[in-house]
């Protein structure tokens, strides 16, 4: 875990790929060693591509070499999430009702990185369809935590976020539904971003829910993120900078009626110390109001459990026995929502985006802890926190799921570290159609906190 | 009705205005004179507003005097269909419901045509909440067709194409969410206009189904159509004239397949006629095939009815009784619709919208009749059409229902007389964003059928 402190980035290791100091080959060695030494404990990965992905750095080399430069991700061992289709490949969604599927053609942000060069390593473990938050549910088994293999990696993308803080790659691809990028990124202490709804295309990836699902980068840098993210919007990011922001006068809210309400202390401590950390650098920090935040739960059930039951209906009538539990029982419950709460719940979320635009018209950017938790056991169903027990899937999404209903880009980026050693994230939220400069505060945020 | 034949258009009417033939306050005189004589037998108005109309004829026409000219409009004596909200009367939505209410301000489309002078001599009858093709549903009484009061004049804004046809007002406003302009301009022999979706603003009008309502004029001419359309999007179409298009070599798409399977003799004769028409000033005419078009009364089924169900659902449960009977079913009936359902529909409506722009393709414009029989009597469940007995309100919505999916601007323009003597209706579907385009075809149908 302490790797993921030390281990190296995408843009410092791009200058050791074209200086000589690395290569694509040792790189892709050095990573699936990794995989080979931890992930028998860990469970990160339902697919290694090891020869594949040899081939694939020898090619990044040789055309490094000959002087093709594709620009910051050529050559960098990445993974993705295995419910994103690379060609030849299984694409399992960690369900046994995948089985013996093997992917025709590549997602086209899977395209779109390979012509930025990537060198993909392997498949990553994943909450069975997404459909969860703990990763703890998944036909190949529990995605464990590095720090303690009892406790949860946060989820669906609990994979990625696990083979990305141990150095089993330098970034991988994760979906994102109500948090799925983010709480991973959060538990495990690694960068994620859930870009605008619609800005990625999301063919080539099996769904969940279609109006609020995301595809997007999970990194150990903001300025990584930033290289990823241009990569899979088909942007050429070689002769562009990263700059962060200047957060002088910069103003920032906090929305932390109902939101705030149960916190484990020392995600609240995090916080308020990283706030500190943000006012220092001249950032102007107020808080801000979300006046129907707290509906967002049920509006968001109303919208995301009937998308998915949609999509699973008939499978759920043939195979019921092929999911597991948990996520049977959660798309079967959507099956008895009704049409008129349905139709109210799309007028809520409207109502939300409205009420988050309003708000980023007063500042330029909101900032919340990422979960109110950490890292939960692996099979707990309730956790303590905020004095009481608290169901462990409601508290994993009440800081995210919003976002995926009102469709504005939000990173989570390292928040520090509590003093039982858990890592806690930081989400920054932008405005609509202005991710690039949600990258830049966020940028700035990672900075503030060094 | 055999009025609306020789009935004068708003353009012709606006030259009188303007060359002293005729004042408004002269125009407003004999429209009220004409319901104090039909309104009786018809009950095509639910709110007459003779002192206020008056007063807004001779403030239209001392503003002609004195060389203020708003265009075709000033001066003209229209009507609202009761759920328009006009400030200081009541809308009634022809609903018990309703009681008491009176408007505190202007619809904005209301806003806008009083704008360019009209003048309001009252609010047709309706439907009740225009969630009914029939009209008969009315805590007013049933709208009565002009050619026999034992039958329908379609709804649900019967009373808005009576009132019309029948020289009491020279257009009027209607409302459709799955025909309820085009239904009754067509039984009662006039033009209604459907606009594109989300093209004129909905709000001050009582909702049946937010994602299928549109608003929309109904008149004597297609060219009065423009001017009211003009009108209420708040363009003054003072200086530009109105001019069909040439049908020269124009491609006209025939949906024929599911759309003409059941269809009353006189009205395939009538279409078939008028076909002869458009061929013989040179359109290309061809058979085009909507593939799923066979699937719209069940995915308009599964969207429009629990949007109503949503709107009405507290004041069901608190007067039930007051609703009537089958208004009350309707709604009641939306309620136990699934949302798994619902999110099917709403996928459904986009492969719709995909199938007709792609039909639009490869044509300008589609033609079809607008209602496969002519008026039901007033209370038929049932009528036999293509040889066996049809239930009316899927009858009745079976062309129409389609386009209010799909959102792209149609016009029900007058297709000819049965032997019997009843008016059909004769849609003309335009591309989306091309209402204007539209409308310049349909004014060339209508002058080819002449």
């Amino acid at each position: 875990m302490s790797r993921s402190d030390t281990a190296p980035t995408i843009s410092e290791t791009a200058r050791q790929l074209r200086n000589g100091a690395a290569t694509s080959r040792s790189l892709t060695t050095a990573c699936l060693q990794r995989i080979t030494e931890l992930n028998p404990r860990l469970n990160a990965f339902i697919t290694v591509l090891a020869d594949r992905a040899l081939a694939d750095a020898s090619k990044a080399d040789a055309e490094l070499a000959s002087g093709t430069d594709r620009g910051p991700l050529q050559g960098i061992p990445l993974s993705l999430k295995d419910l994103i289709d690379l060609e030849g490949s299984p694409t399992t969604a960690a369900s046994r009702l995948r089985q013996g599927h093997v992917a025709r053609r590549d997602a086209p942000i899977v395209t779109r990185l390979k012509e930025a060069g990537a060198v993909f390593v392997g498949k990553c473990n994943l909450h069975e369809f997404a459909y969860g938050t703990t990763s703890e549910d998944s036909a190949y088994g529990p995605v464990r935590h590095p720090l303690d293999p009892s406790r949860s990696a946060g989820g669906s993308s609990g994979g990625s976020a696990v083979a990305i803080a141990t150095g089993m790659c330098f970034a991988s691809v994760g979906t994102d539904t109500g948090g799925s990028i983010r709480i991973p990124a959060a538990l495990c202490g690694i960068v994620g971003l859930k870009p605008g709804l619609g800005e990625l295309p999301l063919s080539g990836i099996v769904p969940l829910s279609g109006s609020l699902d995301h595809v997007g980068p999970m990194t150990r840098s903001v300025e990584d993120t930033w290289i990823v993210w241009n990569a899979m919007r088909g942007e050429t990011s070689v002769s562009r900078g990263f700059s962060p922001l200047s957060l002088d006068k910069v103003r920032i809210g906090v929305p932390r009626s109902y939101f705030f309400d149960v916190l484990e202390d020392g995600v609240r401590a995090c916080f308020e110390e990283r706030l500190k950390h943000l006012k220092a650098a001249g950032a102007d920090v107020q808080d801000v109001w979300i006046p129907h935040g707290k509906d967002a739960p049920a509006i968001y059930l109303h919208i995301q459990a009937p998308e998915a039951a949609s999509v699973h209906a008939r499978s759920l009538e043939q195979h019921p026995d092929a999911y597991s539990p948990n996520v049977r029982w959660r798309l079967e419950a959507g099956r008895y929502l009704l049409a008129e709460d349905h139709v109210r719940a799309q007028l809520g979320r409207r109502v939300l985006r409205h009420e988050v635009d309003e708000t980023l018209q007063t500042c330029r950017a909101l900032v919340l802890p990422t979960v109110p938790i950490t890292s939960p056991p692996i099979g707990a169903v309730e956790v303590t926190a905020g004095g009481r027990k608290q169901l462990v899937r409601g508290l994993m999404l009440k800081l995210t799921q919003l976002f995926n209903l009102t469709g504005h880009p939000v990173i989570s980026i390292p928040g520090g570290v509590t003093e039982s050693g858990w890592p806690c994230g930081f989400q920054v939220v932008g405005r609509r159609g202005e991710t690039e400069a949600l990258l830049r505060i966020a940028g700035a945020c990672e900075r503030a906190g060094r």
